[in-house]
């Protein structure tokens, strides 16, 4: 048995995860992006409705920004804001959003002086990283200077996962709260379908708790973690004490 | 310097991935299925159009798989199609489909043997294994024997890496094959500011490679990845030497 506040929240606020890059879907990178502000959103108390995996094709961006960004509270990009000709995003979102993008004199200034510091020549593509859409307010990287934005609800982080991170926690905070979801988990060694009724039954008796069944293994034996959610901490605690009830009148036993 | 089949194809065929489960959007479950059939439909010849993580909530799963499968060769759906409560992915393709759903007569023979040989009670539950929408056809399933299915040009998998690798081994060979765009890799320590206008010049040249500057870390050190892919094997051997002239012009070391 485990509680934990993985966590997800109730209707609002949302968010959309749109992670922008051709090796992601050649297979060539294996993200780990989602996972990682999934889990924070959640226990902040935003839901992510979904997350899209799309090339660095200008008008597939556009397109998933224009429909994500008005059925949700908030949307988070990564990758494409590097310096190179593949990078392209910023230019997307001011796309998206109908506006110009030009030299930000803030992100121009954050990253000649992170230059000057280590003898790094400033040149026409390394300043790309300060186009900037405008109406856009500027998210501070900590771990090699060039920022990322927020534009309206949208939020355009980096793809290399370190900076992604920084970025993400120090935007976090700032977000709105929503109520949030705990969730035990029960994991035992029976298969789905021998508690797939009583499952059933614990379910349509607790409409308010999303009951969730994962097959797996373990140490090279099947076993299934029975995972409840909800908002109210007091049903959870009952939820969770019928789970073992019916794991153990099924002749099952429990696994930690 | 990396010569792979990592391989994204031309034009057509295409295919989009959905990966269905409300524990990916939790963060609760880390993705690794999306890089497993990426890597393999990219080295088939088949260009991954773009992936959507989305929750086990039909109407979302039925207007997903409605877009999706109106622009793309093929799509692929992972989780879902177990006996519990939850898993709904087999009636949301017969609801996308406009089809009606019930016992699939090979898919409860195939069932049935194998729970008899295991001792294993059949129950309605386990038998919402065999349901199936009227027109697909079944992908075997060696690991769990629950098959799943292929409805037009729609592909039903299992959540669970293992089983999910097996039906997706199994169906891979009788796909469409593209042109298998091979791709080549040269990394080396300079930064992407300072070979981003070499590079862009270089693309401008060969326009029919594709060239993707990936920065990341190496033994604590940044590092710089040059990927180009084409399906011409000529060409991408100029660009390979090419990539390595313009790093060692810069002043860059390779790094293997």
């Amino acid at each position: 048995m485990l509680t934990q506040s993985e966590s997800i929240s109730s209707p609002a606020p949302s968010a959309a995860i749109v992670l922008i890059g051709n090796e992601l879907l050649s297979g060539r990178t294996q993200d780990t992006n989602l996972a990682y502000m999934a889990t924070r959103l959640a226990a902040h108390g935003i839901r992510v409705s979904e997350s899209r995996i799309i090339p660095d094709n200008e008008s597939v961006i556009v397109e998933t920004l224009n429909v994500l960004r008005k059925t949700n509270t908030y949307v988070f990009t990564t990758g494409g804001i590097g310096p190179t000709h593949d990078d392209i995003t910023a230019d997307c979102i001011a796309k998206a959003f109908n506006v110009a993008i030009g030299i930000h004199p803030e992100a121009e200034n954050i990253l000649l002086t992170y230059w000057a510091e280590r003898d790094v020549e400033p040149n026409e593509d390394r300043l790309r990283m300060a186009r900037i859409p405008e109406g856009a307010t500027l998210v501070s990287n900590p771990v090699s200077a060039a920022p990322g934005f927020c534009m309206e609800n949208v939020y355009v982080f980096a793809g290399v996962p370190r900076i992604m991170q920084a970025m993400f926690d120090s935007v976090l905070p700032t977000l709105q709260r929503g109520a949030v979801i705990d969730s035990v988990s029960v994991q035992c060694n029976l298969g789905e379908g021998t508690i797939a009724a009583p499952l059933r039954a614990l379910q349509e008796r607790y409409l308010d708790v999303d009951l969730g069944s994962y097959p797996g293994r373990m140490e090279g034996r099947y076993m299934v973690n029975l995972v409840a959610r909800s908002s109210d901490a007091e049903q959870l605690k009952i939820v969770e004490a019928e789970l073992v009830k019916l794991i153990v009148d099924a002749g099952g036993q429990i696994s930690s």
